[in-house]
């Protein structure tokens, strides 16, 4: 008899098909547990993989009395009250790392499309625009990357690789993170400040959380200034979405590339009518070997935990 | 009196205005010149600008009795008689290099976008039909590329700045061009065939000439594969557009992302109504630094034909 697995967040059934060859798991698809299973199926449940950024809290936990591991599919776990969690002798996993490559990727994609302007590029050939000669804003040469400085707000894994690719392309590479790397051949900026004062990209790469809630603020992307662009491949929170889109309105940024949202799946009408920005579903760590690295995490921590082992991949 | 210098080219105004303050132009804006200008204007000719792409044949100069040198606006001369200008000593020169690092940057764009399906992700988001948890090609994850082989054909400065940049993301890089280059951490393929079976993206960076004059053809493209993509930044002449269409169409590859094409700025319907392709009005060297360093070469190129030198950077 496989061991049981609640499965808190909505997950496309092909991704939870592998693990569900080594567990029995009960699928809420997203929805509260309790309207989905009856009481006598939630009371012995002891494992339950969610997504990090679906909201977890200690009533949430209550629910689940026998509760013993909360395992995050991904690298975040902002969503997961991890005082809570402890309070409860609840151990909490996730699969660090495994997406960082993909994530980086999806950064870039988004650097570059939105600074060479990719969309109205895109649209000018489609329409027959450039065909009929017709004025198009693309003949204003932009900035390239090997004049630009790009700042990483954040030096994870993430944030490292992101670095690394950026590195290649001439531009020069500035960070800004809790902790300094001295071992890192970039430009480390004393704070988030002087990191968007200095850069003219700014890559958001931080781990979110109460402290980073909101801290790309209105003065922030006037510090960015008006060829900024900013990129955004963590959370939605960590920017205030409206001074955003009030900022890619009124010139005080050029541009923008988010692959996340402040509540997804949803992306303000306001947001989603600007030419300026370039939006993706949240699909940073949307890769086959992502997800093979991300689901080998998981099954991994639930197997130590049945097994009565410390998480292999364990939050720090 | 400034020298006399015959723009052949439709350029952007802004483009000509800083050669304009060193050189007296005369701008056909594309025309076949002696439709804009009179014989007598046309008579004393010595020095001509034109972009690398427009035909300029033994009979186009034969109307200039006084030539003496082409200048080519950007690295390529694939539009200009080489052998016809030598037999007339009419000096050639362009800009090598100048513009490499802003071509190199919208190869990786069109690569990145069209292998995370950027557009369908864009478009995605900007309907609606994320928030309305629509079905998605994009919940079939894609292979990410730190599990790719890319494959470049052409060595030249673009070449190794393409190379340089796709290192930083863990892909494998290999190439083909004629010369192999033992001093590149690169894996080099005998043949263009041989790369196409290597790699799952084939990035173009080769000269055009005759000699690749649609050397990207169906054969080839069916040895690249369901899951391989094409990028083209160098020349349209390339790749068989109507082969490319076809196979883009039945599934032969996954897709394209293409700067350049046979006929610009005409992109065929065909083309632009499929979703699996990124498409830009060749912009890979439209930034302002390339323009500045294109320039540059222009401007020092037509000032030593006028004093009597060797073109600085003569076409070799």
């Amino acid at each position: 008899m496989p061991d049981k697995v609640l499965v808190y967040s909505r997950f496309p059934k092909a991704l939870l098909q592998r693990i569900g060859e080594h567990f029995d798991l009960l699928d809420t698809a997203g929805k509260p547990p309790h309207e989905v299973f009856s009481a006598d199926d939630l009371a012995d449940i002891r494992a339950l993989l969610t997504a990090g950024g679906t909201p977890l809290r200690g009533p949430d936990m209550e629910r689940l009395p026998q509760l013993g591991t909360i395992v995050c599919y991904g690298t975040g776990y902002d969503g997961v009250d991890l005082a809570a969690a402890a309070a409860r002798g609840i151990a909490v996993g996730h699969s660090p790392g495994a997406n960082a490559a993909s994530v980086a990727d999806v950064a870039m994609t988004l650097m570059l499309a939105a600074t060479r302007r990719l969309n109205v590029a895109d649209h000018y050939v489609r329409s027959g625009d450039w065909a009929a000669a017709r004025p198009s804003p693309l003949m204003k040469p932009p900035v390239g990357l090997s004049q630009r400085k790009v700042g990483i707000y954040g030096m994870g894994e993430i944030g490292r690789k992101i670095a690394a690719r950026v590195a290649g392309f001439e531009a020069e590479v500035g960070y800004f993170s809790r902790t300094r790397y001295d071992e890192l051949p970039y430009q480390y900026l004393p704070s988030l400040d002087a990191l968007a004062e200095w850069c003219s990209v700014l890559m958001i790469a931080v781990r979110a959380g109460a402290e980073t809630h909101h801290v790309v603020n209105a003065d922030l992307l006037k510090k960015l200034g008006a060829d900024g662009y900013i990129v955004n491949i963590s959370r939605g929170s960590v920017i205030d979405e409206a001074a955003l889109v009030a900022a890619l309105k009124d010139g005080t940024i050029a541009g923008a590339g988010l692959d996340v949202f402040e509540t997804e799946p949803h992306a303000p009408d306001e947001l989603t009518s600007l030419p300026n920005v370039v939006l993706t579903p949240h699909i940073g760590g949307n890769t086959q070997e992502s997800h093979v690295a991300m689901r080998g995490c998981v099954i991994a921590n639930l197997r130590a935990f049945f097994a009565g082992e410390k998480l292999p991949y364990a939050i720090k």
